[in-house]
């Protein structure tokens, strides 16, 4: 038995005029109620310090620069740090992350008991598009703020366990959980900020966007025998609905705690990290039973190419 | 639209004693069936022409041959071929294939309207173990009796459409629709024969095992944009019970139609392959979202490798 008390910190909306001091008191309040539960280990959503902002399209680079972290810690996120070292709980946070020559990236950490960040990821699976685009009913302009990550899908050892994550639409990539799954991660975490609505089809509905949310964090778990937990960022940001539907699943594919709010929420599961044993070395004993003389495509040719 | 109306045809049990023209004579009722309710493509199971025979440990080469064809369509098998041809119907179905050379594989094939074979699957993720093992509960010996598939995982335009085929426990592996997917994979077909009982976990029951069958499946769907026609082979095979559960699921990752029983039983849905184009353009318009460069792991590294 080696458990893992985790605390999936749900947010609630931040709007626009919200500043990140405000925010990190409301994170702080998810930690105290972390440390009054036991936890270990608190897991905050995506661009979790502010509103998610690529739903505007902004063509000034000043007033792009005003949502990026220029270093981490900074002077607005050292009391969460300070109350997380004290509080001896390991945090993984999402951020806009701006780094010293001039890289943007969607990026989260992840740190240690101490508040020292041991792990950075940078979002490889950039969703939406680049340049304003009339046709959607909001807009998704990730790929015009942010580069793909440059770090691949790292795994850390951490709290004896070894730990991975991604960001949002990576979710939906089974690449994401097998590339942390060759590396024997045992748990993955993972922030969103999902739009309750589809820009592109207005008619697809919250249950369908919950639905597929779901079946891509338990396909992962299932089947690369992890721990997912997947934090959300929800509610009403400046008139924008972001759907809710945290959840920690086991390595079985099962959900075992959910949020049931769209507001700030800690939901808690203890989470044993053996309970990984059983399919990573039967049905999903990756050496005995991958044959990746069959898997060329997958890492060789990044769209479609028809053979008719 | 492009709709293409599939029957998939569950078979219950085939007991060892069982003929295959026996056999064969059930698959006609079933595409009889599936003529009146105005099907174009009928789906069978894996291993479709026999018990599975798997379970059982054997020694004697002659008596492992029995249950291998030596060649398709054959003497029993000729009045299924006949019997789609004149009804213009597509069959795909599984068996146990010996080649000409002394090769054997767990195969599917694909035929046209007019009964000619046009693909021919080799289950490429052989389940189970080569040795007889005594710690099992019954056997699973398809590593003994099997070679992995060498052909991968081919899609051929039939129908009008793109179709590949899988089988059993390739379903749970997400690198077999990926790969189909990277083809521009319309419809995957896969047979299945699935114990109820997990061999090295007893308690594990039939839901748990009914929903990672299904689990898989659907996140396959979605996240290649593609249907799926999973068909079991199901019901008390000399003492032996295989799980049912046969289904078709769309595009969007949901389930259509199911089977109720686990005997004989056709299930039909109008597909309309159109249906895919809508995730294969958006969230799943692979060349503009994958990102290969992070996916060196899945077809360069079999096991897992850890790098504490």
């Amino acid at each position: 038995m080696r458990e893992i008390v985790i605390g999936g910190a749900q947010m609630g909306a931040i709007q626009k005029a919200d500043t990140r001091e405000a925010v990190v008191d409301r994170m702080i309040v998810l930690l105290d109620q972390a440390k009054a539960a036991g936890c270990d280990l608190v897991v905050y959503p995506e661009l979790a310090l502010t509103t998610f902002f690529p739903r505007w399209f902004i063509d000034n680079q000043s007033e792009v620069d005003f949502w990026f972290e220029n270093e981490m810690p900074n002077a607005a996120t050292a009391p969460l740090f300070a109350a997380a070292k004290k509080a001896q709980i390991a945090i993984s946070f999402g951020y806009a992350e701006r780094t010293q020559d001039g890289h943007y990236y969607n990026t989260s950490v992840l740190t240690d008991r101490d508040a020292n960040i041991i792990g950075t990821y940078r979002k490889v699976h950039l969703p939406g598009h680049s340049e304003y685009d009339p046709e959607r009913s909001f807009q998704h302009l990730e790929k015009r703020y942010f580069e793909p990550g440059n770090l691949g899908f790292p795994v850390w050892k951490n709290l004896n366990a070894r730990m991975g994550m991604c960001i949002c639409n990576d979710r939906r990539w089974p690449e994401v959980y097998r590339e942390m799954g060759l590396q024997g991660v045992e748990l993955v975490m993972l922030g969103y900020n999902t739009p309750t609505v589809n820009s592109q089809l207005s008619d697809e509905g919250i249950e369908q966007r919950l639905y597929h949310s779901e079946l891509s964090m338990t396909a992962g778990a299932y089947q690369n025998a992890t721990w997912v937990v997947g934090i959300a960022k929800a509610g009403l940001e400046d008139g924008h609905p972001l759907m809710a539907g945290s959840i920690i699943v086991d390595p079985n594919g099962y959900v075992v705690a959910r949020a049931s709010s769209e507001v700030d929420e800690l939901v808690v599961h203890a989470c044993d990290m053996d309970a990984c044993t059983f399919g990573k070395t039967t049905i999903f004993d990756f050496g005995r039973h991958r044959r990746i003389e069959h898997y060329q495509r997958i890492g060789t040719q990044a769209g479609v190419v028809i053979n008719d």
